[in-house]
């Protein structure tokens, strides 16, 4: 009837309409901290483009904290003249017409965390400037909040005043909250913004416990702090994954790939679960001398379809068993799972102790939400069979990744370039072409690494795992029945 | 003196008159989540009737989330048409019919749990909108609540609005807290609501801890999360079992049994616990397609006569001893106990232990509390003898329930069908004829279970209990002394 | 100068200039809970001027809860006309006419824990009232407090309006908190109250753990609950024994001597760690059915002195190793002191384990505050002998006690009496006619039980004490020097 | 542009512009409680000045509780006329004529710790008081808040009061938080003060707990308490250490050396980290008596150096391992480093535990953070060379420290005076002539101690240290290259 408006149609939109599934791309901090300028911006840019990494979704470059110099006798910002000397909008110009996306940092308090000027009290000018400058996303930190904190009604006060600046804009921009966690924004930043850190700062370890981060829960972590380790911010992300979906994701902050801290296959399982959890992938490196190893972690389509489902959700932790530490008196084994938009189901099989291990996946353990939700007939999943697919498996090789960088080959659009003996319709993907939805319908090669085995009903899947490493599936039916799906906070 | 007003009788009323004894009913959300609509309450309904369970007390059936399709332009609320083609109204009326009552669905939030319109800053229209459709019970969730809790006082006051608004209507409605023990409710929410949630969402496991509900304990729990298996929530009621009490009570959340995930042995002690503990009993599975099992645990009225006892406390644990774990690394025994109206006292030997063992329960531990508050002179009861009553000695035969869900028995008014080798005197009992109250002083047969001994002053009850089973106990006095009752927070 | 007003002198007043030296007397609610009446109260009375109790400083009778049967068309509380058929004035009068005064009971909420009508919204109209009954005392309790609690701020504010009020009749009465612990009290409540609860409610046991009492420490115990143990509560103490002070006191609750639920050593246990930590001594039993052992704990005078020290402060746990566990998993030894006004210091040992033990103090623990607050000479104590009274060596026998119970022996006034083989100078003392503070400065006999012995500068005091006992002794230097005294919190 | 205002260099200024390293000087607290007078301070000031020590950086000399007598009709405080016969402008002028500063103690409540008058409510009053009387700091404690705590946002804005109040006196005064770490104000205090306690009140032990500091983190800690032993505080440190930064500084507590409780090597280890933690440095004995060991441990110019950076950071524990447990049960081991402006590294390693051990300290251990932040490049540090100064290698002999005690020698500007034996070039230093800033440019010899040997990259540190000492380490490269420092929260 014409007297209906506003009907909310449940997992279809978001605050702002944005962000349905994670944001992709680069930001500076985790390698550059403060040392920003143009034309690292663009530069980093130009290797996005060039090693296909805008074309499998890396759109957003984000700018980080200690741009500005100030603000002007208005109280508008200003930008640093010796780092940015065309001004922004010329940045955003360049980016745009690279196909590109333009982030912007600032702080819900009197100072950002470098202590520059920050946009508590001056949130509206802030925002008018932004769009003005055809800025599309904010990150927005916590620094020198003035104490606005300490219960979850002072956060979504504070944060709140910057989403309604940037609507009031009338431009689209992803707004991103950096808060840490605290004060639990996954329990009420959903309605205000696109996404929200739910940890203190990652740095490049992958389970090296640091003073300077001291929780090991999500949960009522009175001091987020910093050095957060790989594995320490995935932990805390259990109990909070059904917090994320559809145009509100949990942040597990910017990827550490590339900055020499881990191991590859410590990297893999970085990317694997950051992917797995839809978390923003943000990449945290310097691009242009990304290494091949590095690179063909972050391109992997099959992994990065993970993320970009339309399901939205994060994963659940089945098990988990501490055992076997390794040097920094960590370790563990785990089975990650989660369900799919399509009705496949991701599972992933964590070996994080210190040396290899066979881990078993039931058919009990991967369907136990829907043996336990409703269940009043047997869930049709534990009478089906399932193919395995190992996502990895179709990694690109050092030599495919080299002549990408190297720029002996096409970094983009690699679905049209297959004269070569390397076949990147299983190694690369071209979303701006074809998105991941569209994509998992048409069973693209790329989306779905090398099938390696079945699951039969009441069956186990059981592999060996090295040390410090993980197994990605896809798992899809063999079989016809559709699967009701449930929502549930 | 004609100057007084609003005398206050201690135990004898609740903020709004209502719910003096836990409701009973059926709510959707466990087994069917978003998929309502009208045949499923109807036909749920009708159901409840043929077998019975509305006449044993079950009368509310509650309509969870996902029912709505927006608010029209006045801002009032829109049923989801191809849901409920004939209106709200009509469902209301139908049930009435039936002699049940009718319960509705909202969040104190921006959208529903299921992110539909919730009712922040529209509670008094959509009050007003229930009232017309002569809902007779509000649930009342607690997402996108736009940050505002933290303190007591944060959730307190966003409740209170809509307390107050559905006392403004003029028409009686129970009004049910699910805020999940967020902010210690069972502090605070007994002078404006008739019940509250004191955890985070059950599942239908036995005793399985999952990452998403991280909290063991009620009190100061952070993050109540869903996924709380049945030995997780009972233990959660321990500490704050005196903070349940005529008029409000603490909600464990809706049953499981019959959905499929625990043992015939487990869904007993689930049920028996939730009726001892005077949780609010909402069957949450599919009703017409109940087992004879299932519909059995259901039925039994000796064990409902605890949660409908007029003096609405929930049981004391007297002893718990972590043993024996079981596959999920789970394991324990325990003694509960709770004094009943009529001087009786009920006793639940719990063994969630792995196997079975002999369990013991002393006089001292029964009569704890009258020995230690105000004993000044001994108190009469441990002078006494008790005869001990079996209360699940009389469940329903597999034939007997198997006849009544196919429509052979009248599973209504069984008191006055004797007509077979089953006599339903003992095992069944018509709450709309003659209340629990009036039975127990009647000494109504099915209430009591079967008599299986008598423990004598300083003696011990000792009983072998299998695997993941209890023995629920009525004591009754051989004597007749009068026991002076205390209330205490 | 004339301008100056208001000094502050430290530790010479209190918000109202009441209770320098912690309240003592009798409350109603241990024993007998909502079962009040005139007579209750009068009897009680009458009995504690006979047993000599009133002489020994047992002042305060006060009524607990239940005592109204609701306000009146002007909004004020009026006295159940069936339990207090005179009225409340006439109560206050005979009590005053027997030299002792008349406390009463509200709570901060809009009902009292039993469910009567609260204060929360009338505390002026209630404070007036009970000036104008001529009342010397309330109880604030903390139930149904609409949810105006989770900072200290909320809490703080929501007392401070009772304190006002009380003020603003200008009657004197002293106001007793009853929070239980809760956003804690000890941290904000001197400035506008006399004394303050500390932990949930106890219950007569020595050291059983409850669920219903939840934590073991007062600091941020998120719920207080009830069924505290006796060491339960002491070793709450422990942290904030600093945040007890002349006119502020931290009220562990009301006195179980003689409930039954603790045999005579635990009861001298409770007896006498109430005194020393200047908890409020309520005795909380049937006065006139004492038993002598009973009477004999609650009145020895070199306990009580120590209760009433003008130092008003609590000791401090210099040791305590947990060990030797009894039938409900407890034990352990410890080790309290405690400087008095006069130099003096009162050490007890305290063997909470499950059989004998020989307990130590070295000097180097005795004092250890003066060794490490400002020693930068070394501190004179340490290079004194001390004295060590037994101080309840000279408890009356059981053949005193049954004579004032029988009244065949003036219980007041005990040193005008002396006609026979009793001494009642060494175990009696008539604090009306001489305070506790004189008595001490004058040596009274009854004050320092028995010396037993001197520890030497460097030395040691070992004693074998048995299962769940206490020793109780009072030091006193045999040198001259001076010792300053520090303040501090 | 001249539209450009305000611009913040990031570390290079604080909310008033003082303190852009720690505040060093004297407080009578530790040594003295409430027994203040003018000779007191100006003794202490006098000895100050003869000892070397006002011209090693300590200048302010802060009188804490216990000065006023009341307030005068006017609301202004009155300064007790017989503890300051002559006035408090007279006690400053005697001070600044000494060049040295006046600190003065106030309380954000209704009254100071000692209960005389507190500044809540009549900040602009007493801060315009104390511009008159030309004093130059504030301690401001949190004694009797009336409840106004518990969220970040309610400590922030009753401390901002006093915070605008100062500076609207136009008055430069240093304002130094004294609310022992209560709701975090490291997390909210940097823009409003320049100093803020982060534990509960230190005491003259080493490592050991007590019962009245429960805490063992500083984070969420519920009850800060005192008597809190150097360790307890240390290790408090180790997660907040990032929030330490020019301008405002985690405020670690006064000196306890040389009140008697610690030994020399405890007393080493307490200097050091202070020293280290870039905490406050306020002598907290009589220093005329100070005894010369003790004066060469405040008198080490190396270590002051490292307090008086311009860095002004905190250190990190790289590692700590629990061990080998003393007397008081306690005992670890554990490294510590932190980055120098100057591209120096300092390196602590401790041995808290009971006997000597052979302590380890890596190059990966060392330059951590340089690997893990940003690395996509190898840090320049692990390929460097670094020589290795021990900083108590040039302690002051108890010859020289008797001298300058005895007044044989000068204890000030001990760089011009050289006709003796000892060399001062290489123990004293005078930092009122050339900062410590400056002397490092200098390589001044006194702020190096001794160079002991040299780490090859992928080297390792190793030494013997005795049971409860330190080793205290500067590192300075051999290289050239520049390092690139980061900022980060």
């Amino acid at each position: 009837s014409s007297g209906e408006v506003e009907v909310v149609i449940p997992g279809a939109t978001s605050y702002n309409g944005l962000n349905l599934v994670p944001q992709m791309g680069w930001d500076n901090w985790n390698a550059f901290g403060c040392d920003v300028n143009e034309s690292l911006l663009l530069n980093t840019a130009q290797a996005m483009v060039n090693f296909g990494l805008r074309d499998l979704g890396y759109k957003y470059v984000v700018l980080d904290d200690c741009w500005s110099s100030g603000r002007n006798e208005s109280g508008y910002l200003i930008a640093n003249p010796v780092k940015f000397p065309n001004g922004m909008k010329h940045v955003a110009t360049a980016l745009h017409n690279m196909g590109l996306k333009f982030g912007m940092y600032s702080s819900a308090g009197k100072w950002t965390c470098g202590r520059f000027p920050g946009s508590l009290g001056y949130e509206q000018k802030d925002a008018d400037l932004w769009a003005s400058w055809e800025v599309d996303y904010l990150k927005y930190d916590n620094c020198f909040n003035q104490g606005q904190s300490g219960t979850p009604k002072l956060s979504f006060d504070r944060y709140n005043v910057m989403s309604e600046a940037l609507n009031k804009t009338g431009r689209p921009m992803v707004y991103s909250l950096c808060n840490w966690g605290n004060d639990d924004p996954y329990d009420w930043a959903y309605t205000i913004s696109n996404s929200g850190r739910m940890s203190g700062d990652i740095y490049d370890q992958f389970n090296r416990p640091d003073a300077r981060c001291p929780c090991t829960e999500s949960i009522g972590c009175a001091w987020p702090g910093f050095h957060c380790s790989v594995m320490n911010i995935l932990n805390k992300m259990a109990a909070i994954t059904s917090r994320t979906m559809s145009g509100y994701f949990n942040d597990m902050d910017m990827l550490e790939v590339g900055n020499g801290g881990q191991t590859d296959s410590e990297y893999v399982v970085h990317f694997s679960f950051w992917a797995l959890m839809s978390s923003p992938l943000l990449i945290g490196t310097h691009v242009p001398t990304l290494s091949p190893a590095n690179l063909a972690i972050l391109s992997n389509p099959a992994i990065i379809a993970l993320n970009q489902d339309p399901s939205a959700t994060g994963a659940v932790r089945k098990w988990q068993y501490f055992m076997d530490p390794d040097e920094n008196g960590q370790g563990e084994i785990a089975l990650w799972t989660r369900d799919l938009h399509n009705g496949d189901v991701a599972i992933a099989l964590l070996n994080a102790a210190n040396s290899a291990h066979t881990l078993n996946a039931t058919m009990d353990q991967i369907f136990l939400d829907p043996r336990t939700a409703g269940a009043y007939k047997e869930p049709v999943q534990l009478r089906q069979s399932w193919h395995v697919y190992d996502l990895w498996a179709n990694r690109m090789t050092e030599a495919e990744a080299s002549a990408i960088i190297n720029g002996t080959m096409n970094g983009t659009a690699a679905i049209t370039n297959t004269n070569s003996t390397i076949n990147p319709r299983v190694t690369r993907y071209n979303a701006t072409s074809l998105s991941y939805e569209e994509g998992l319908k048409n069973n693209a090669t790329a989306l779905f690494g090398v099938r390696v085995g079945t699951i039969e009903p009441a069956g186990t899947w059981s592999v060996e795992i090295p040390r410090h490493s993980v197994k990605m599936y896809r798992l899809r039916s063999t079989g016809v029945e559709t699967v009701r799906t449930r929502d549930e906070l």
